[in-house]
């Protein structure tokens, strides 16, 4: 269980097959984000139709609503929500952060307020551990403190506290049918983010997760971290580079050496009316679109590209009818996931260096990444 | 085209085969209702697959938005929608007499304003053809006047009106793949409805609308209406009860000779968190279904019950997620083509008449009928 074979590589990219209780994940992969065990305004069947494999959910939400007991008790997370392919909660350290309405972190843990209704709770690497254990899934993160990339000190202390927080989550972890992922932290700085490479790298997880970054430093700081990151991590084991991203991300990600990867964009913009297109991003309220006949995008191969006029999704969103989300998200999630799978193809043939230029090119007026210093919405999707 | 097959009769109830240009329509049917080009939350795959064959869409709303010339220059209603069967528009009448802010009747026609934008429209009978024609449904309406049922000397007024809204309506009409149907009023007035059947009934149309029911008559009037109307309507074509209904007025309305039903009850409780079964009507929201692993309905073959327990079902509705809408959707609609499907087939094998009660006892509990005045959006669903 677990294994992870690496069946090619281009530079540094490279693509695998990852070997879980619920099936074997090619990578790279790009998973869809089901914050409340749902992703939104998708059937699983339209999921899986679409192409998707991994998804995530998100252990805050699931832990206060409807509670990890209550998932454990109908039969876990893929039971309850009835996704039969492998599924990753992340450790809910990310949304205490962000969205819980006070905190107080300490070594042992984080205090928080409910966003939902302002109740008090504690989360701890081992509570965390066990909440996820009783979600289920097939992987799993430790819990760690993410840190502000321009705040130099706080990433030192933020890394050192999720190594100690790691090495107790991988004590605390008992479930053998999960996967337990460390994470790297380490702000925008080569120094700690190498000692924090090193560090997780050194401890028994089957997996490695980079943290903290499209959290507010530029792109240029993501790529130099990466580079840096991935220059220490083993061959072996499957690396993934959490809420990233935007297309463009996915290709510099995988030419870095990333294999895993989620991101909420796809179901996001879903319901704020924009579709990927090679194009480039299309705003389908616009009035452009009224009696426009042709699909979003006329190459793809999604179920709304193969049935729907701009025109009739057009009037969906003016209209305000629900299905317009639904469309829209079976179409960003497939233009997502089919470009990560062609890119897989093009590393297994030896021919993804030199279809760089055009992905990026093809991909660049799709999606800025985020410029804002924090959007801590973006790690999920509600 | 537009014969009407009859294949067997048991009393007054019939199972017949309606020839359209989008196909053989098996009657009795249930149409869900898709106001503006789209059933709520479906897509038309989710729609095919749940057994639905005749939806109807509202002219009024279309008429206005996104505009019935657009519709016609997209390709028509079946191919913006891409509903591939087949189709009915209503004749706006009965929106622009609910649900337009002001309106002003004579004889001839109505002149109103849009409840989107307050902008002044006047429909006609020709108008209300001419722009059915352009949605290009495989059923259209005649234009006429719902009145008031307790108001006996406006439905004197209201189905005279009709009456010769019905052969300016039959004049105007152009298109040969659309079969017009002519509309009965007559209010809770057996003898006007008896004079208003007769006389719709007297002119070429190729089927038989009942309008003026279930819009705040006691369910013992309607019935009465029904029994009456029905006598005086030649058995060779196909009758359509307007507008209705809950599961029983169903089973009560094919009792007594009605081919064609629709109605946005199904996909309207569903968007209220409530579900058809066969132990009554429940609210999913309950708290009492929060770890109930059991499907809404344990007889019920649809996806939603194939695949969702009722913990997972509450837990979208009390997460405010949009998927809750569209498996509740899906159920309840299944549900009542089921019951539909499950009746013409006792109808062809004789059996309609000893299951009846049993029918009505089981669904008693689901539904009651509209008890106030007045609830014009029950005739959209918007």
């Amino acid at each position: 269980m677990f294994e992870f074979d690496l069946l090619a590589n281009q530079g540094n990219a490279r693509a695998g097959l990852f070997h879980t209780p619920h099936g074997d994940l090619p990578t790279p992969v790009f998973a869809p984000v089901g914050t409340q065990a749902t992703v939104k305004t998708l059937t699983p069947d339209q999921l899986d139709k679409l192409g998707a494999s991994l998804v995530l959910a998100n252990t805050y939400h699931l832990y206060l609503r409807p509670g990890d007991e209550l998932v454990r008790d109908m039969g876990g997370l893929h039971e309850f929500m009835r996704w039969p392919h492998p599924l990753l909660t992340d450790s809910g350290g990310y949304q205490v952060f962000s969205l819980a309405e006070t905190r107080k972190i300490d070594d042992d843990g984080v205090i928080f307020k409910s966003h939902i209704d302002g109740s008090t709770h504690h989360f701890t690497p081992e509570r965390s551990i066990e909440i996820q254990e009783n979600l289920g899934a097939d992987i799993i993160m430790a819990f760690d403190e993410c840190s502000d990339p321009n705040d130099h000190s706080y990433s030192h202390v933020a890394m050192e506290r999720t190594h100690r927080w790691a090495e107790r989550s991988l004590r605390a972890h008992k479930q053998r049918d999960q996967a337990l992922f460390g994470i790297i932290q380490g702000g925008v700085d080569p120094v700690l983010r190498t000692t924090s490479a090193q560090f997780i790298s050194s401890l028994p997880f089957p997996g490695i997760a980079i943290g903290g970054l499209s959290v507010g430093e530029t792109k240029s700081e993501m790529h130099t971290m990466l580079d840096v990151v991935i220059q220490s991590l083993p061959a072996e084991k499957p690396r993934y580079l959490m809420g990233v991203g935007t297309p463009e991300d996915l290709v510099d990600g995988i030419a870095r050496g990333v294999d895993i990867f989620d991101c909420v964009l796809p179901t996001r913009l879903a319901r704020h009316n924009a579709a990927f297109s090679s194009e480039g991003r299309l705003n389908l309220m616009n009035a452009v679109y009224a009696r426009d006949p042709r699909p979003i995008d006329d190459n793809c191969q999604c179920y709304t590209c193969q049935t729907f006029t701009r025109a009739y999704l057009r009037h969906l969103i003016v209209a305000k009818e629900l299905l317009a989300g639904t469309l829209l998200s079976i179409h960003n999630l497939h233009a997502l996931i089919q470009l990560v799978t062609e890119i897989r193809t093009s590393i297994l043939d030896g021919t993804f260096e030199g279809k760089i230029p055009a992905w990026l090119t093809s991909w660049q007026g799709n999606a800025e990444r985020v410029k804002t210093r924090h959007e801590p919405e973006l790690r999920s999707d509600s």
